[in-house]
């Protein structure tokens, strides 16, 4: 009774997804929403999946020799416009501070949209010789960009994320720091969140503003659209000359560096939401889940079935993040509950299941029911977070590849694009031309040219000529 | 040589104090100046410092139950004014953004100074019954304050911390966890800033802006200049009010919650610069050094020295946060680099070392050498480490002790501040005049009533009536 009641306050995904999706990320407590329009509070348990995320990027960053450091949050405008593509590209969506107390600036600041500004101001200071470099600088913050339309996670005026900011002495250099970071990306959404995803170079017209390349992971969500969901670049020594960063190399001739900047944000919550949720709410992948399993005992009337709940999740909370619910609520009402906040293993204990030396696990991703004797418990549930893992991420790459279509040309991508949702692949021109068309015509935008192309034939699905790429599109987020 | 000239870079404490701080934060490489004035690039090894200090006490806040959540940046200028007391307080300092993009904004926004306001909009929405208490919240992030005048790590307008935000159903749990906090930042200031404080409450005069009670932990820093290192805040049910927070009691009744604020800065790093620096540059306790250890091998031009010293490293390296510097530079260029950068220990290792299965670890904090079997290394690097912690507290406190100074009346009290730099400890009537009058003549301002009061003697300082608590006096940070 109180399960069907909790149920029904999530609106059914085929019904209206993008109202399932709301009411996943308030019912489930992810978030809230503020007096401040477009910004959100994030509440302890969608905090809590972002300190996981964190910490493991963090350890990631930190293994491929990264320090953490921290820039002001304001950018004076004159600094901003220093390079030409980079001020283009954010001015028009930045939050301007123009008082401070009460009096008037004598220059206006804009609330960080990116970094780039403030680390090139810095590294012009720091960098002088061959010596001084490379600098492998990543910074955590918020950061604020002034959207007409925002959703909770997927796109907010204020987020939180990382950003990488680095120089090297070659372009060789930056150019594998971008890819390596690319694939660090790549590597924690699919063994950290168990995203599949499509690596990538972005076309031109789709380039961070400044950068000479965009990497990107695409990520597949439920309803078929992509989700941008970390973003690696290569400056080539754009900013370098823009911010005069020079240093003498070792043969002591004066030189521009190279740089690099990557970065990703809690929108990789709402990507872990749209991937892998469903009509019962949220399902987490193990790594990032606040609470990995949860106690429930049955029949706490009976004697000794407290007690013995209690002293199992105090073995499991050893070898995973456990939690015991010795609550009020009827089992049922506790089962609903912990399905809607995504805990992958549930853990069931009655006075029978005492007797019989035993217990029963639920798994959150298949609904599965596993009957483990007491004995082999730590094993069985470390087993099953793995699998739990494996699970989550098979059935969304087979749902990727379930809704991958191949396109030859345009009215059989126009009729892909109106009737199935999903990924497109087909064959590119090179030229922008035929991307604005098919953006106009398809209604369409192109994800990335992965990094694993394929000759789906010789000729452009726009144009008809001599194709050069083969591009994923798909109707983004 | 080298060693000479880099000692020469920092300014003698005596000669310069105040050049001798900012001399060690650039020297140090713990911040660099931005374009943004008053406003601070944290490098590499200070933010390594502030990571460090986030972990210990984040951990302690989770210990006490606490939780960690996000909330806007932005505080709506209706919502700042909500609590009377509150925006006289702030709105004077605040940052005020007016437009989003190129559109003027129909409300302006303050860069939150604090986020009170913000929590109390959050609680109104998530507060209804007595099972919704307490809420035990905390947030890690960066606010502003427009300040006139700056100094790194002790006041910038723009700063890194966390605060804490509590709510709960009765005025003693509030109270109770007040009081908690204070302890909890008295604890991680001694026992691993290595910084004795003293513990007690803040006059009327020098409260938080709407708080009841604000309690802090003063620190005194080498100059013989009080910092405020923590506060610890009471609202009683005045915020409840003003933002219309109710919840149903157990008896059904409709009744205002209690509420408390807590925080502390990067000015913690400040403090610990000023309370344990000498005149080679920071000496840094080992509970948050970025590296505990520097294995700096001697001679290694000789055969072995590099193995043998790369292989100690290793081993030392599981024990604590070691580094090894295989650099070109000299021994003497890198001990005093080292020496500046405050690492708690050095390990010297060369060829007759080897010889005689030693090493020789020397002690940042009194400069004491010691030398220490390679068969009993790991045991002995523990001990030295949890020495140095405690001959950096008893020094301070040492030097505490001996720059506190009783007063009996305001002629003596005035000759004190005039010729001995310190605390001052004076009996006080509870009158705001009789503050105002000693900061006008002796230019000292109120730090706390200790917790631990003591009876000098039976009449006001100042104004020769009875006395009701004893204060604490100094010039402040």
């Amino acid at each position: 009774m109180a399960k069907e009641k909790l149920v029904k306050e999530i609106t059914a995904m085929d019904e209206d997804f993008a109202k399932w999706y709301t009411d996943v990320v308030s019912k489930a407590e992810l978030m809230d929403y503020s007096s401040v329009k477009g910004c959100m509070i994030i509440r302890p348990y969608g905090y809590a999946i972002w300190e996981n995320i964190q910490s493991i990027l963090n350890s990631m960053f930190k293994a491929t020799g990264h320090e953490n450091v921290y820039m002001p949050m304001f950018i004076p405008e004159s600094l901003l416009q220093k390079e030409k593509d980079h001020v283009e590209g954010f001015a028009p969506e930045v939050a301007w501070v123009t008082h401070g107390g009460n009096e008037k600036l004598e220059e206006r600041f804009c609330v960080r949209p990116t970094s780039e500004t403030l680390f090139c101001d810095h590294y012009k200071d720091i960098i002088q010789s061959y010596r001084d470099l490379p600098k492998l600088y990543n910074q955590w913050c918020s950061v604020v960009r002034w959207e007409k339309t925002t959703r909770p996670f997927l796109r907010s005026r204020e987020f939180l994320w990382q950003e990488g900011h680095t120089i090297h002495a070659t372009a060789e250099e930056a150019q594998a720091e971008t890819v390596q970071m690319l694939n660090v990306y790549a590597d924690f959404a699919e063994n950290y969140l168990a995203i599949p995803v499509v690596k990538g170079v972005k076309t031109e017209k789709e380039r961070f503003a400044g950068a000479e390349n965009t990497y990107t992971i695409e990520a597949l969500m439920h309803d078929g659209k992509a989700l941008q969901s970390a973003t690696s670049h290569y400056f080539g020594d754009g900013f370098a000359k823009a911010f005069g960063i020079q240093y003498t190399d070792k043969d002591n001739k004066l030189t521009h560096p190279f740089q690099t900047s990557w970065g990703c944000t809690t929108r990789l919550i709402g990507a872990v939401i749209m991937t892998h949720g469903d009509d019962n709410g949220l399902v987490l992948p193990p790594a990032i889940a606040p609470t990995q399993l949860i106690v429930i005992p049955i029949a706490t009337h009976k004697a000794g079935v407290t007690e013995k709940a209690t002293e199992i999740y105090e073995k499991v909370n050893k070898i995973c993040r456990a939690k015991i619910d010795l609550g009020e609520q009827s089992p049922g009402w506790k089962f609903a509950e912990y399905e809607m906040k995504g805990v992958p293993l549930r853990l069931e204990l009655g006075p029978r299941d005492i007797e019989n030396n035993q217990c029963v696990i639920c798994r959150r991703d298949n609904g599965e029911k596993i009957v483990v004797s007491l004995d082999e418990l730590e094993d069985k549930i470390s087993q099953l977070l793995a699998a739990v893992h494996e699970g989550m991420f098979n059935k969304a790459l087979e749902r990727r590849n379930q809704m991958t279509y191949d396109a030859h040309n345009s009215e059989e991508m126009k009729e892909i694009a109106d009737n199935k949702p999903g990924f497109i692949r087909a064959m590119w021109c090179g030229e922008r031309e035929c991307e604005d068309a098919l953006k106009e015509s398809v209604g369409v935008t192109s994800r990335c040219i992965p990094f694993n192309e394929e000759q789906l034939s010789d000729t452009c699905v726009c144009c008809g000529k001599p194709a050069k790429h083969m591009l994923y599109w798909g109707k983004a987020y």
